[in-house]
């Protein structure tokens, strides 16, 4: 095996299962270590597999020493995952070799284990059910208020009072709003017969979802794929998107390149000749990391294999008008695309 | 002035008036650029000051561009700034002495304007009227919660719905939880008389507030400094913490080094016999970030001027029993602490 040092909180817990905020993972040969301070230390041991604790005041000189103590010649890191001063004072202390390896364990993780599949299920349930929610809540008490309230609504309901995590920081888009596809929150207020776009996750045990929806807010709405527009146009769009989301679904295969399932949805969209506003790839791996391998997008060339996990999220965005996205994460089993 | 290269988001801010999640800002004599990508030309045309916009859909090897076209021998950077993968692409492309200057923006920063000096202090009142807030919540509805709901309830309040951002994760720990400086959230329950830690703050057009109180908790209790426990232990803690913030923001004067500083509150709780257990320094500088110059530590030897603002925020740790924090932002004018 590969020496190898890692500093992201999930690239640790996937080696070790534990992380936390100061912390190194060191692995040489068959040996490995977990670097913190004394904050840690009970948490750390109890949770370690596999790996020794050291505690230490000093993370990176400490690391440095176990390096020299062992006349280590070459190791692995990714650049990614370091900022360059807590790297260099490991790096000024000791003579090596670094072979630079980004996204390495994003790589180990691509292929989901049975325990992570049903993980990434749970967490996609508790993700849909929050979308329930969510619709509920806006159509009781959602009219009057604006972008900023309506996402901290959705993020209330979606971390259940405190007892939940986020994915990430969730995108409420209203009408012209939803045009941009990493939207903002204004002070835009909801009424009835608006487009609304809601991308949203939780956690479950540390894994991710990743759901977006977009729907025509009136009394007693939901956030069903069925969703019936007053403008044609819109409706037209809205169609497009929904065709290219069960495409792409329908007919994901395995030993597929992952620039193929981008075509699958992106061939639908072009065809109708909203190609250019297609801005963005068809999807990304989700697991511990809400963006990870593998990528969905046309420069992939990356073979889809069962036990992989991604988004399928087509969108159309027409500037100054309105924005439609479709997202399900789905998981390859038994060479299709099972959405979770 | 010397060439820079910054990547920080309150960095960028400082220099040119605007920051996003995906830019770079490039000075080189009396010339600056802030490279960014499409999302975000419109937003940064408006906002920039004196400085170039230049959009690019790879900023690394763009910035590297411009280093080449001007012939740059010597660039000064923060090694803490910078990620190693994005820090490496343009570190390859060009051959530039790097000149590492941890905490570069930070030291331009530390003595604030008047215009800061008062959003500062807006930050501070918005925050202290959310302390309130949040005890009339807690009295009215907190007690049979659990720290995760307190918590929850507390952000909501200091988020005003969402209208608001938060500085940081704030800190809510009930009894022996208090102990732990970083205490995370969990499911003990509130119940009255309890002794229950509140360290928080909220943001005014970015800058931040920082604040934190101990109380008891019962019907109708406040986050004042005025407290009484029944527990004549707890009772004498907090009145050796409470003396020695005091007699810190007293004390305080420009000239004086940090480390003085910080000696004046250390000093009391040494005498009371408590040394062992106030685990951290007394206090750090707050502006655009939360954590800034100047950290008043027992290592420090910045000297204080007027118009730095830093927290003054003893507290004493006893484990497994409970710990007493108490914290104010300050700022010096004509040579005295004034609480903000």
């Amino acid at each position: 095996m590969k020496n190898i040092l890692l500093k992201d909180d999930s690239a640790l817990y996937y080696e070790c299962g534990y992380s936390c905020d100061n912390g190194v993972y060191l692995r040489l040969g068959s040996e490995s270590w977990f670097f913190t301070d004394g904050r840690y230390a009970i948490e750390a041991k109890e949770a370690l597999k596999d790996t020794e604790l050291v505690v230490t005041s000093d993370l990176y000189s400490s690391v440095a020493k176990y390096l020299k103590k062992y006349k280590v010649k070459e190791c692995v890191y990714d650049p990614k995952e370091w900022d360059c001063e807590s790297f260099h004072r490991i790096d000024s202390e000791v003579k090596i070799s670094w072979k630079l390896e980004p996204s390495w364990s994003h790589r180990q993780r691509i292929i989901k284990s049975s325990k992570e599949i049903e993980y990434l299920k749970l967490a996609s349930k508790a993700g849909a059910r929050a979308f329930d929610d969510i619709s509920k809540a806006f159509s009781k008490k959602g009219f009057g208020k604006d972008e900023r309230e309506l996402h901290f609504l959705a993020e209330r309901i979606l971390r259940k009072d405190g007892k939940r995590e986020l994915s990430f920081e969730p995108i409420v888009a209203i009408g012209a709003n939803s045009a941009k596809p990493h939207a903002i929150a204004t002070k835009r207020k909801l009424k009835s017969g608006d487009l609304l776009l809601l991308d949203a996750g939780v956690k479950y045990n540390r894994y991710c979802s990743d759901r977006t929806r977009t729907a025509r807010v009136v009394d007693g709405f939901d956030f069903s794929t069925i969703q019936g527009f007053s403008s044609k146009k819109i409706q037209k769009v809205y169609d497009t998107v929904l065709k290219a989301h069960d495409r792409a679904i329908d007919k994901a295969r395995c030993g597929m390149r992952a620039s193929e399932i981008d075509a699958l949805a992106r061939d639908v969209i072009e065809k109708a000749g909203y190609g250019d506003y297609f801005v963005h790839s068809t999807g990304h791996g989700v697991g511990l990391d809400i963006h990870e391998m593998p990528y969905i997008s046309s420069r992939s060339s990356t073979i889809i294999e069962d036990g992989m996990v991604f988004t399928i999220e087509p969108g159309i965005y027409l500037p100054n008008a309105f924005g439609i996205r479709i997202e399900d994460s789905v998981v390859m089993l038994g060479n299709r695309a099972e959405v979770l």
